[in-house]
């Protein structure tokens, strides 16, 4: 199983939410998973991602969760959203099923659209599933103001999906102590091959 | 009632403050309010803010602090600021009350304005208190520089008043112990639902 | 005197160095200081800068930095200086005895001006002391990739020099307890006056 | 040797990887080292940089790791890459044995070119090394996308690679505790000479 040193990590929710009159669009981050390496290092085993959820209206300002469909942003899709133009267009392709014997059963598109007028997008997931004979479509406007607090948030969370918080050294950890004794050109060089 | 774990989070006082000769205009972050969930997780339960304050000269370089009004920024009102272009306009209305039996006594509007040659922008704040009789105005000249700072503070915070900078692995949390036993698949999948 | 709990802070160097044929010019932060408030709160009590450095050189990469002159940037000429466009000029003056008997003895003027082709910046610091009598200027070319070193390293401090990195929650400082007996509504709410 | 108080720093693998049919592009931080001074405090030693590594494709989706060739970025370097525009160009040069006697042996140069269509980069690496008698080239197509990723990465980790995350005051260390006996004016000032 997994051990959790940390008191919180896999337990936190902070979403930003986006209710609009026919969907709720809900972004939060899902952190990468490290495995011990048996030299006692750390290994990124499977990169985080941007969890897009999206949920219809059935009343005002109210929403049915149960019926929520996913979407999991890869750091490179992310990269797409936050350096998209105000006139730009993108679409990204899930199966979600894809190396099992399910491949192709299942297909997830998710679509950023311009505005007519540039000041905002029209973000849309559809979901076709040949197993549930499901085919579902959301789309929800997201103005110029709610698309910049998603471009901050996810430029700032992108590289802690990618495990690069880890590179930090809030307590100074390279410390040469004893200099003279010390190439230190050999861990970081170009030579290393 | 609340419980500080931290020693100084609520009580830290560092604006940013910007003086100029009719009024002087004050900007500082508010955090979430997290509840402990039963699974002893953590749910935001009120997002932060940013905080301006606005406070009338009654003298050289002297303000009226018990004059101040305030007015709090949601995200989506400060995406909005950090991605105004120099010609842009934008203007957010608030009702303290709203919800209560005083709703539509107060109005407050704060409204940013480029200045005529594009160097800076008018803040504004309007506030119609019908119950206490107070209709009051204040207007900050606000140059490109003060600008600038306010958008990469505000930039900076805003992940953390959503509450996102809980989703960081600073120690590493996510450890896969006994990888054999588990599959990763699961949690984070967009299967989920 | 001044109390250290933390191990490093004002002993750490670590400079932003750039290196040309006639001035050698250094970068980096320094902080804040805070107050303790008999509440056991925190004010910042002198804010933060980022201290720029110009050495002349005195041989073939040697520079003399007995000779250095000091001009401190305050948070709003770092806005400046980051939101400076390729065909921007910005100029700041300081007189570092203002408020003193000395006050206009001495006067620096810090001056950034484009390349004619738009690639980078000339920085000049120039320094008139009336007491020592001395007049000094230098001069050093900085290039489009070195002056985006300086927004990007000055943009991630400039929150520090504010003190606003007091305002995160890694801790998840602000948890509600017991939330039936709390009108979570008043700490931040806009009707405190 | 090295001592390294912290747990993981030089041993967390993170990756930021792109893969392509003839090549695979890899970037991760290094690290600056410090050195402690007499005096206690924390000196950069050696600045930090964005490693970059190239493997050769020897199959589908197969790469072949020990055929691998480096190219470490300094932070003006970075600098460089994060403030290219879409139709720039940039271009090192580095001799791994600069300063040795095999100083000119070994050319590696990095280029950087747009696509035709603004849409993306060409990654080049060439390698000229004279004492093994190699020479080898690798050229990756990088997405807009894939760039912003690396363009966000790198200006996270850019503060760190220069030491300045060490210029923070997560537990506000400069408290002045007895402020009438201090004169703060002192260690920050630009008289400092």
């Amino acid at each position: 199983g997994f051990s959790n040193n940390g008191k919180m990590s896999d337990r936190v929710f902070a979403n930003y939410n986006i209710y609009k009159g026919k969907v709720a669009l809900s972004a939060s981050p899902r952190l990468p998973q490290f495995s011990k390496l048996d030299s006692g290092g750390l290994k990124v085993d499977r990169q985080g991602t941007i969890m897009l959820q999206f949920s219809p209206a059935i009343g005002e300002r109210k929403y049915d969760w149960e019926k929520k469909q996913l979407f999991a942003l890869s750091p490179t899709e992310v990269g797409s959203l936050i350096s998209l133009g105000p006139d730009d267009t993108c679409e990204f392709f899930h199966d979600p099923s894809m190396k099992s014997s399910n491949a192709g059963q299942v297909r997830k598109t998710l679509q950023v659209k311009p505005y007519a007028d540039g000041t905002g997008y029209f973000i849309s997931l559809s979901v076709v599933n040949n197993i549930l004979k499901i085919s579902e479509r959301f789309t929800i406007p997201v103005t110029r103001a709610e698309f910049a607090v998603m471009r901050t948030a996810f430029s700032f969370v992108l590289p802690h999906i990618l495990g690069w918080d880890q590179y930090t050294n809030q307590s100074a950890k390279n410390i040469k102590e004893d200099a003279p004794m010390v190439d230190p050109g050999v861990t970081n060089s170009e030579w290393d091959r």
